[in-house]
C-alpha cells in the first residue's frame, strides 16, 4: 500500500509518497506559487502514484474546525491567491480517499513525535525558526488546535537591557518573532544571520529571546520534549546557548534532568528528521486518515 | 449513586458528596492542617456516606505519571510534612472504588469545562490569582500534566515601565507571581490587595501582568476560554481591564470576538461554579474513573 504526504510552506511544498510503515519512499520538492500551478504540480506528482490516503501539512491559517462550514479553507493570509482557498475539498474531489488535514508545523510535530526526536512522547513543542516563527504543539498525543491558530511567534519576550533594536515585527514590533526570526536578525544587523561570524554578539541575544519562548512552553504546557528547527536554528551553537539560557531563566525553580548542558537525552534539541519532519508527519497524518 | 470529590488547597480543603450528575449535595470545608489530621477529618466526612467512586484535586507538586512508582504522592513540596506523602494509596486503601486524582487546578479547569463557565468547550484554561498563581488547563478535552507539573504562575512577563518594584518570587523575581499573586501586591503597595481603593495605579499594573498571561496562554495553547478566580480577582474591575490590555497587547494581531468589551460571551470570563469549581471538578475526576 502506498500513502501520500505533501507539506506545504510558504516557499515550498514537498511532496512525498510512503509506505504503510509512514517510511518515505520518494519525494519532490516544488516552488510554492499560485493554488492552481501548486496544485497541478502537486497533483501530478500523485499521478504516476495511486495512493489509499493522504496527508497534507499546510501553511495556515487554515479552519481546521470540523464543525463549520469553512472548515478545510485558507482563512485571512498575506498570500492574497491563497485566501479562502477550499484546500481540504479540492484535494478530496481529486483523490477520493481518507485525506488528514492539519498545519505544516502540527504536521512537523506529529512527525517528530512518531518516528524522530520525540518518538514515543505524547506532548511535544516543534517551533521553527526561520523567515518567522511557528510552532506545532501536541498535548497528551492530540495535536492542539484551540479555537484560533496557535500563534506562537508572536509570544510577548522580554527585551534584553543590550538590545535597543524596535523590532521588526508588524503587529507588535518586537515580540519573538520581530526580534528573532531570521529577518529581523538581518534587519538589526544589516546582514543576513547565515553570515553573522559565530562569535557575534546577535547569538547570545537570539539564545535568550528563544530561551524565554522555550520557558514560557515549559510552564504552560511542559512538553517532555521541545525541539527547534528552521534556518536560523542552523546555527547549531544556538542549542546549548538555549540550553544554558533556560537554566539561567528558570532559576532553580523547575528541575528537569534533559535541561542540563551534560544531558544525554536532550530537552531542547533538533529535528531528527531533518528537513523531512513535515513531510514525514503528513505521512502520518494519512495513516491516522485511514485508521478513523 | 453518591460519589465524593475532594478540593485540597494550601489553607482550606473542600469535601463533597455528589450525585450521579456531578451535583453536590452537600459539603464541609475543613482547614489544612498536616496529613494524618487533614485525613481523619476527611474521612470521617465520608464515613457517613457510602460513595461509589472518589475524586481528588489536591495541591501539588504531585506526581501525575501512573508509569511511575512515585505516582499518586506529593513531591517536594514547601509543606514538609506532605513532602512524598502517598495520597493515592492511602485513600485507595480506605476506599476500595475507582479513585480519580488531578490537581486542584486541573479539578477547577475540568468543573468549569463541564457544568460552569466554560461548558461543552474542551480547550480550556483555568488561573487562580490568589496566594500564589496556579493554572489549570484542558486540551483538545484532556487534563495537561506533560513531564512536569505546568507551573503558569512563574511566566515571564515584561515589567511595566511604571513599575520599579524588584518583585517578590523567591525564585525569578519578578515573574508572573512575583509581580501579580496577592503577596506580591501586598508587598509592593504596602496594604493588603483586598484594601487597595478602585482608583489605585495597582489595579492597571495588575491588569497589565495578568493580561500577559492571558495572551501568552491564548498565543501557545489558544484555549476557547480563560477563567480567571481566585481572591485577587474578587477586585471585579479586573476583568474588563485585563480585556482591555489583552486587546492592546495583540495589538490587531489575533481577531477573536470574546475579547472585544461589548462581547455577551466573553473569552476571559470569572467561574460559573465560583468558589465551588474546584469540587465540582473532584466530583467529575469520580465519574471519570467510574468509567474508565
Ligand atoms: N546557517 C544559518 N544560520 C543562521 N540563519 C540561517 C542559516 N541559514 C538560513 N538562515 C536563516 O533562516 C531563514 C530561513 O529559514 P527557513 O526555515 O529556511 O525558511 P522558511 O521559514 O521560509 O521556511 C532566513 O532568514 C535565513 O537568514
Ligand atoms: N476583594 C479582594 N480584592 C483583591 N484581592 C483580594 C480580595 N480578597 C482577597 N484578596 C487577596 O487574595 C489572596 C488570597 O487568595 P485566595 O484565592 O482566597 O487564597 P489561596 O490562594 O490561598 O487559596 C490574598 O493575597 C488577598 O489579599
Ligand atoms: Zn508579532
Ligand atoms: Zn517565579
Amino acid at each position: 500500500m502506498l500513502i501520500g504526504g505533501v507539506e506545504a510552506g510558504g516557499t515550498k511544498v514537498v511532496c512525498g509518497i510512503g509506505n504503510e510503515h509512514g517510511e518515505l519512499l520518494e519525494h519532490k520538492v516544488i516552488a510554492t506559487s499560485n493554488p492552481t500551478e501548486t496544485l497541478n504540480a502537486v497533483f501530478s506528482f500523485f499521478a504516476e502514484h495511486p495512493i489509499a490516503a493522504l496527508g497534507l501539512g499546510w501553511f495556515g491559517p487554515l479552519d481546521l474546525n470540523p464543525e463549520r462550514s469553512s472548515y478545510g479553507r485558507l482563512t485571512s493570509t498575506p498570500k492574497l491567491a491563497w485566501q479562502g482557498f477550499p484546500l481540504l475539498d479540492t484535494f478530496q474531489a481529486r483523490f477520493p480517499v481518507p485525506v488528514g488535514l492539519d498545519t505544516d508545523v502540527n504536521a512537523a510535530v506529529l512527525g517528530e513525535a512518531r518516528w524522530g526526536a520525540a518518538k514515543g512522547l505524547h506532548t511535544v513543542a516543534y517551533l521553527t525558526v526561520g523567515t518567522g516563527i511557528g510552532g506545532g504543539l501536541l498535548v497528551e498525543g492530540r495535536r492542539v488546535h484551540g479555537s484560533m491558530h496557535p500563534e506562537v511567534g508572536h509570544l510577548l519576550v522580554r527585551r534584553h537591557p543590550d538590545d535597543p533594536f524596535a523590532g521588526h515585527c508588524p503587529y507588535h514590533q518586537d515580540c519573538l518573532e520581530g526580534l528573532a526570526a531570521g529577518p529581523a536578525l538581518a534587519a538589526r544587523w544589516g546582514t543576513p544571520a547565515e553570515h553573522l561570524p559565530d562569535d557575534h554578539p546577535a547569538w547570545r541575544l537570539e539564545a535568550y529571546y528563544l530561551a524565554q519562548a522555550v520557558v514560557n512552553l515549559m510552564l504552560t504546557v511542559s512538553p517532555q520534549r521541545i525541539i527547534l528547527g528552521g534556518g536560523v536554528m542552523k546555527h547549531t551553537a544556538l542549542y546549548t546557548d538555549i540550553r544554558r539560557q533556560v537554566q539561567t531563566l528558570l532559576g532553580g525553580y523547575l528541575q528537569h534532568p534533559g535541561v542540563s548542558e551534560a544531558a544525554l537525552d536532550p530537552f531542547i534539541t533538533a529535528p531528527g528528521l531533518g528537513d523531512f519532519a513535515g513531510v514525514r508527519g503528513a505521512l502520518a497524518l494519512a495513516l491516522d486518515a485511514l485508521r478513523h
